[in-house]
């Protein structure tokens, strides 16, 4: 049985680049030889030991490749054809994936819904910081790249433009809204992009890096929010004439921004959240309106399969977003160790790295 | 100038009978000679000082009544019509109307939006609770009562029915969902008679005063938990087959019950909240999947103007449901004081209060 | 190889009982020993050579039944259960079900789309009018029947309950509307049932059939109107006081009652088109208001897949609909030739009939 | 009584620039000195006498310019204010409004729905063609004019650009969807832009004028078809690489670009239909998968109400879209006959006029 390298939790604090075996291939999976991926900053919980995973797994949810081997019922794909996965992969046929809650798929449960459920890669299976990938539900799950899109251009859709968009699509964004993102990392930044392809016509990002404020501006954001410079909330009040937004995206995962987002709706307004918290939130009770103010509170996992990661890549294609500019680093999976070094410690501007096998 | 009995805020645990003018009719208002009123729980808000209003405010928001005087621009109606006005009463003609989002209308304001603006009746303007009540905005707000129906048949339409369906509605019920609705009271009864009237399969009321619970499941609940009796959550773990509720309705405005309704959501499910809370909101992180169960936290306010009252009285007339139940006392406007007494410390198993004029 | 009974089209006018081998059951199907099954409007359309099937096919697209065999790479079911299985059979993950159009599942074609692609079962595969039916990518098909449900009580599931509920779902039907549902066989009978449980308050069934028009009432009609004794449009808009209605359901596939539902329709209002049509068809000009009545036309095919199939048996169960009244007359498979004959001919009053094995 | 001049309809083949007194100003009107307006298609069939208004009527929708003189209870403006409102004028309080169908608003009818009921500028009311307008429900339907936007900057506001939005929006298009838009006229050509402000990665524009060609590239299209150069269907569904659009939006009113809209969808997919149509339309019985392609067809009446216009304005004001080069021609309202002769016979390359006072 061949071997391959992976990028292998080992202990908290510890993801080393090991050996393991090829996997084998089950009637309805795929094995993706990987060509590049990235880490993500749920990776780096991981590697902290905040998000719990079994040791010996392989890391990674952000898979570009090619097939090397097709499962005996999978069809309608070939062996050589460039391919991503989404981060999260439904089975299509779990109760919640016919319901239309793809992520949170429970194939295999007694009801077939479980939270967090399509999250596999890097979670409960191997991942994609390796030289290959096993695909489970193949043929839900795998996305041809379209001609002319290089690894880089689409590296994005797996995770990044997939969740980020989503902060702006589950906000239901509308032309002439008023959208604010909160923070302006590689997640807020597309969620920023997404708001501005959904239509909205007032985009205030909200960010302290200057470079991220940089890219921010490039990205869609009319205004950024500098939150080091005075309150935040103050600050949106002020640019928004005292209205308030229309939709307030959360895209880091802290009481503060979240607060700052349930602070900044007008009546009515929904705050969509992205941020993978790692606390229990309050919600303060004026912010709130009592309960009375017809908010709503929305929370999105990044949406995977083959139809969305289709749909992301004709952004691409079509040349609406270019995420290139979110790929600061680049690493051959035998430096990964120290891609995780620079990305955990965010040295150097680093926003997403790419490592390439 | 004619006057008029009115229940007036003096003080904080203070709402007298007392006498004041009867109002002018402006062009766009309709004086309504009240004939049967009633009292909120948010009126008890007010009574002990927890909302604050202006002192010598007439109190109440629930009119049923006959047209007595229509303002020189109003068209459409004729004196002697019986009709009722919503608790929330939008002008129609701001922006947060004109974007569907009556409750929040904010006519005369910058933005056209404002928190809770569409409640004036009792809150900002003098109110129902008295012989003759000024409806402005008459055109987007009168509904006349369809012959046939009583007053009590439609007292429950102006707010209890109105605000209890709307987290059914809000909370988007679908044919063969299970919802559970936290606390049975008026507006939770009528919240689980919504639930039924879109086509939930498992209704569970959550209560523990043993004629609620009766009246419970007449007004539709399948099982009745009492929280009393066990943990609330396992019990409806229990019922639900470990599945959970595709929508919790919380109906009381506490932290027990709204952290109850968003620990029993499946994946994916809403917590369509109708409380007015009075203190800060604690989302515990498990329950909230980290952010990451695509899970939907929706709050609404009343809604109010004639098309909604047309709606909900055509449910009683068709005889989808009959609120009569609700009803467990009457008193003349006399005696009012009485009446608050007896629905403020919730004595003789009292739901509702009828009041007549 | 086994063989076993099962009816088969020979060619138009003749569908007889024949012998077939007991099929193979692949990796990701199910071989399900038919207990009950029943004909379908469809079916007779194939007899009368008017929808084009291959020579040689089973047909029948209904199956109530007992998993007999497990295809090796399904989970979650045992050998011995009974299920149900709808008409429509999604594989989940084609593109089309991946964007939640599982009608319309494309699997295996290029682009994963496909016009009634969803629809197999006595379309393009053998059908469940048989002593087994092989059911394809059975994680996303087979619902268990709940304990204590007859085979009768869930034979409407599958096709005749899943397609006129959709009727009242895809044309969003709320508290408080009224709506109209042309044709009273049962898929009308079952989309007037569905108006009732999703709120409608003014149902018009349109029928002239009394015994059908008799059920209508039974099913949530609160009108029936007699085609044959006045304009359909005028009865319904005296009904409507004028207004015309929220939602108009087409239950029967032909020009008139296409364009009588479009002529009930208030501005602004839906129709909810059912029906199968074998002609073109046309808009009048006045009727379409111009193009300027935002109204909608929405078509639907029969949803299918285990959670559509497990959330209306739950409708049954939880004893919100009994359709048994729809089974007017029952038949051994033996005597299928003759369910053909009397079903075709639409004698003795009959709305559905049972085949039991 | 000081008189102005105006544009008025004298019979079929004549409008005249003729002799009317300044309206009076009632409580809830605005009186609106005109700086620019401009000619729509519509007033053209109104001209050649195919839509009928009654002779001596002002014609125009589109009205910008400055408040002269509000209704005693008008608030929340100021005179001197410029301001547009929109070709619909809501009044806010009729049920269809209560309901969100502000352009079917029949306020003062008994029902409270109208069909077209909101056009009231130039149809059953004087227009927009006139030094001074006369606005009803002032308060729901002026719109002030962001500092710094010129008259033309927002001149299609009004008709123009909310109705060709409204295509993309009824339609629901979202991010990566394919979108064909029949016909680049000036309502086409903002179809165009709405599809590509609301996310569609791949816009066909159908057209053959080559003027229009181009345009139709600079609002978003990424492809245009020329009709003359073969079947539109056929180009279509090669661009589309055989798959087809998810919305087809109709802007024209003819057999052809509806029929040719419908042939093109994909199943699932939605008709959005903007055009005025001027005789029955034909579904071609396979066009329209015999009723089971689960296809959508809806249509839209121009969004009106100071809301909508204000949103539209922003799209101006954070230059999303520029709409300048829609307006080719410009005359003085003197010269308006003449203006309507070119337009009528759409010499010249015309796609609008602006007229200015």
């Amino acid at each position: 049985m061949a071997s391959m390298r992976a990028a292998i939790f080992i202990e908290p604090n510890r993801i080393v680049l090991g050996e393991k075996p090829i996997p084998e291939v089950g009637p309805l999976d795929a094995l993706v030889k990987i060509t590049t991926t990235t880490i993500c900053g749920t990776d780096v919980h991981i590697l902290k030991g905040e998000y719990p995973v079994e040791r010996g797994l392989t890391i990674g949810h952000e898979p570009v490749g090619v097939i090397e081997k097709l499962g005996s019922a999978v069809e309608g794909y070939s062996e050589g054809q460039r391919v991503i996965a989404g981060a999260i992969t439904p089975s299509g046929h779990s109760n919640a994936c016919l319901c239309g809650c793809h992520s949170q798929d429970g194939a295999g449960t007694r009801h077939g819904f479980k939270p967090m459920g399509g999250w596999r890669f890097g979670n409960t299976i191997d991942g994609a910081q390796a030289e290959y990938l096993l695909v489970p539900d193949a043929m839900a799950n795998l996305a041809p790249i379209p001609d002319g899109l290089t690894d880089e251009q689409v590296l994005m859709c797996p995770d990044i433009m997939s969740t980020g968009f989503s902060g702006a699509e589950s906000g239901a964004v509308r032309i002439g809204d008023t959208v604010a993102v909160f923070a302006q990392g590689p997640i807020g930044l597309c969620a920023t992009a997404g708001a501005k392809l959904m239509g909205a016509t007032t985009i205030i990002g909200v960010e302290s890096v200057p470079a991220r404020m940089e890219i921010s501006r490039r990205m869609g954001a009319d205004h950024v929010v500098d939150f080091t410079k005075g309150d935040v909330v103050e600050q949106i009040m002020a640019l928004t004439d005292g209205r308030g937004v229309d939709v307030a995206i959360e895209a880091l995962g802290r009481q503060e921004t979240f607060e700052g987002a349930l602070r900044v709706l007008r009546p009515g307004g929904t705050l969509s959240s992205l941020g993978v918290y790692s606390s229990d939130l309050k919600i303060p009770l004026g912010a709130f309106s009592a309960g009375l103010g017809d908010n709503k509170i929305v929370t999105t996992l990044c949406p995977g399969g083959k139809e969305r990661m289709r749909r992301l890549m004709s952004v691409i294609a079509s040349s609406r977003l270019d995420t290139r500019p979110l790929v600061t680093h680049r690493f051959k999976l035998d430096r990964i160790e120290e891609a995780y070094d620079l990305f955990a410690h965010q040295r150097d501007g680093v926003l997403k790295v790419a490592i390439t096998t």
